[in-house]
């Protein structure tokens, strides 16, 4: 990805932190950044060709962040994975959470933006079957499928700041599950 | 609720199957039953203030399951419940757990539709502590959280039809969870 497309990506995410998806213009994603909107334009169509390429964006960033879990042995790696995907500590990863479920509700009927969404739980799929396997348990597959879905589950549900503080004792109860 | 306004509730579940939230009209649920429009129309002012009123037919819905469940025993509720979260048949239900995500999407930055998804997840919440509890396990409300997450986790994960096959295997070991 160019320098120039790269910059355009993290003006996006600043955009979707401040303004969610149906708010998103092609305007506020340039006050964002130093790239005008022209520029912006010369590189896609619409906000919806951008979110297509920004879901990309996502994908290859979270997979350089597994990429260095890799050398840890199977505990300290789910530890950090738990980390990684529950430990928000600033309100603005919730915000942008927040417009990524916006997101993913539009993407029910289109069938290119659902498929972004599904080469991101097909990453983390990968990396939990992996830890789970170096854990060395039974039923690695299910156990794999059960943790992921309960950190995806975990995230939806604690959006609303209600009961963001039991977030600690469910990353000990998971890796429990994940170890028993 | 007056039968007439169940009617068109009904209605509204058969059109959300069918069209989805974005594409869903007052004409659409008027077509799915007997009531016209304008007997809709005379009930709700639109579609938005329509599903207001259907989160709560659906949350006093599933008040009614889960009210046939408590004689049970810790263990028997447990599976009865989980079939009745996981155990979707008929592709319908799938079509309408579809448009549920997508109105949930919305729901994101529309604080009235958000409590109404927030008593739902109440509901169900106050269920896995009530069977959890009756198990008479340790750490009764981390892991109502975690097993009501990884419910919810799972059903987003298998909207599209692909792993469907997988469910039963998740079920047993959601029960192991509950049980150890």
């Amino acid at each position: 990805m160019s320098d120039s497309k790269k910059e355009i990506m993290e003006a996006t995410y600043s955009a979707l932190c401040r303004h969610g998806y149906a708010d998103l213009t092609i305007e506020k994603i340039s006050a964002e950044s130093e790239k005008g909107k022209s520029l912006i334009y010369y590189h896609f169509d619409d906000k919806e060709d951008l979110i297509l390429e920004f879901m990309d964006f996502m994908t290859e960033n979270m997979d350089k962040c597994l990429n260095n879990l890799k050398s840890k042995d199977g505990e300290e790696r789910l530890e950090e994975l738990l980390d990684l995907l529950l430990g928000f500590e600033d309100e603005d990863m919730w915000e942008f959470y927040r417009a990524m479920k916006e997101i993913q509700g539009r993407a029910q009927y289109n069938s290119e933006l659902q498929e972004k969404f599904m080469n991101f739980d097909d990453l983390l799929m990968e990396e939990f079957t992996q830890v789970i396997d170096q854990i060395d348990v039974e039923n690695v597959e299910i156990k794999a499928e059960i943790l992921l879905s309960a950190v995806q589950g975990t995230l939806n549900r604690k959006i609303t700041s209600d009961g963001r503080e039991s977030m600690e004792e469910i990353k000990e109860e998971l890796k429990d599950i994940a170890e028993s």
